[in-house]
C-alpha cells in the first residue's frame, strides 16, 4: 500500500485529463526526467483515406505537440500552451499501431523546445517534428 | 434530376471518404478555385485541458494540414501526400465552434504550398499554418 | 529644418545598425503601423550556385528573419529575439533584385508572429515565411 | 601523388563553389555518409545587434538551410533545391567562432529531410533547425 505511484501510471493519468488524448488510445511505456514514450494501438476513426488505410497526418501531429509538451512537464517544469508546431511526413502510415518518443531539445525559462519521433510496426520513422512551447513564469 | 452536384456537396463528400473528417465533424461552407472553407462543431471528444476547457492544439493542426490538402485539390490538380506542416497558434481556443479557411499560396508541379486560419467563435484568428505537399507527376 | 525625420529613414537607420544587415543592403521602401517593405539589389556574394546564378537561400532566410521582427517593431512594441523561423522556397531566385514585405499576423504580450514574402522582378512569388518572436515583458 | 582527394577537401571545395558559402568562411571538420561538420569564424559582418555584439540569426539559418543539403549529398544522392527550412533559436549568439553538424533524418526519392545543430564556443546549442530538400528524379 505505498503512497508512491509508479511513474508511468503518474503521467497515464496526468495525459488521461484530456478526453481527446483518451480518445486517441496513448499508452505510456516509458519516461525519464525530460523523455516520454507512448504505444497508441490503430482504430479506423484514425483513417485518412480508406484505400489503402492509412493514419491521418492530423493523428501525427497530434502526438507530435501532446508528448513533447509533456516532455517537458517530465523536467518539473510547467508549460502553458504550444506556441508552434512542426511535423516532417516521411513515410505513409499503414494501419498499425504506432510508438512515439519525444525528448527535450531546450528548457528555457521563458520557452522550451521538445522533439518528438513516431515509430511504425518495424521500427520505421513515420514522421517526426518538433513543439516550441511557452514556459509559465 | 441534375447530373451536376452543387461544389459544396462535392467537396463535402470527398472530406467525408475519411473517417478521422468524418470524427471532426467538418462541414464545407464554401469552395472555388483554390479556397476552401469549413466550419466545425464544438465537442467534449476535442478538448485538451478540461479546466477550462480548451481545443487540442492537434485538432487545430489537423485542420491545417487537411484543408490545405483539399485547397490544392481544388484546382483540379492532384496531392499525394503531406510532405510537411507547420502550426501557430495565437490564442487559446475555448469550448466553442471554430470555422477555418483554406488557400493555397504556390501550386507547383511537384511541390505546392497552401495555408489555413482558423477563427473562433468572434472571428479572432486562434491558430494559422501552412502545409507542403508532394504532387502527383 | 523639421525635427520630424519621415519614417522611412527612421527605419532605415534601425535596420543599418547592425553590420549583417549594411551588408544586405536592405532599402526600407513602405512602412505603416505592423508593415515594413524593402528592396535589396543583388550583388554576387549572394550567389549560391554560380551556374546559372541564384540567390542563396541563407540570404531569404535573413531577409524573412529580420523583416518579420522590424515589422513587429514599426508597432511600438519591443521585441528581444526570433523564437523560430520557417521558410518556404517556391521557385528558383534568379540573379535579380528582389523586394520583400513583411506584415505582423499576431501581435501578443509575450510572442508575436509575423510573416514576409519575397518578390522577384517580375512580381513573382520567390519565397515567404514566418517568424514567432520573443516580445519584451 | 594519388589522385584521390581526402573527403574535407572535396567537401571544401564544393561548399566554396558559392560564393556567399566563401563569403560565410565555413571549414569543413568531418564528413561521412550522411554527415558534415563544418567550423565558421566570427567576424563582424555576421553582427545582428552591436550592443552588445551577437550574431545575425540569418547566418544560422544559412549554415542551417546548405548544411542540410550537403548532409544529403554526401549520400550520393541528388538535390535540387531547398523546399523549406525550419530554423529554432535556443540562445542568444554572441561574437564567437561556431561549429554546426548536420545528419539526414530521411532520405527519400523525391523528398530527404537533414537536421542541423549550432554549437557556440562551450559546445552550447546555440540554434538547430531543419530543411526539407527536393531530390532529382
Amino acid at each position: 500500500m505505498s503512497p508512491e505511484k509508479d511513474p508511468i501510471s503518474v503521467w497515464q493519468t496526468r495525459i488521461d485529463v484530456s478526453p481527446f488524448q483518451r480518445w486517441l488510445g496513448l499508452k505510456v511505456t516509458a519516461v525519464s526526467d525530460g523523455t516520454l514514450s507512448v504505444s497508441m494501438p490503430w482504430k479506423e476513426d484514425l483513417i485518412s483515406n480508406p484505400n489503402p488505410p492509412t493514419m491521418h497526418g492530423g493523428i501525427h501531429a497530434s502526438v507530435i505537440d501532446l508528448l513533447g509538451l509533456y516532455a517537458i512537464l517530465t523536467t518539473g517544469n510547467v508549460c502553458m500552451a504550444t506556441v508552434d508546431l512542426r511535423v516532417d511526413y516521411h513515410r505513409p502510415a499503414g494501419p498499425s499501431d504506432i510508438r512515439a518518443e519525444a525528448s527535450v531539445i531546450k528548457l528555457g525559462s521563458k520557452i522550451s523546445t521538445a522533439e518528438t519521433k513516431i515509430f511504425g510496426p518495424t521500427d520505421k520513422l513515420l514522421s517526426s517534428g518538433r513543439g516550441v512551447y511557452l514556459m509559465a513564469t
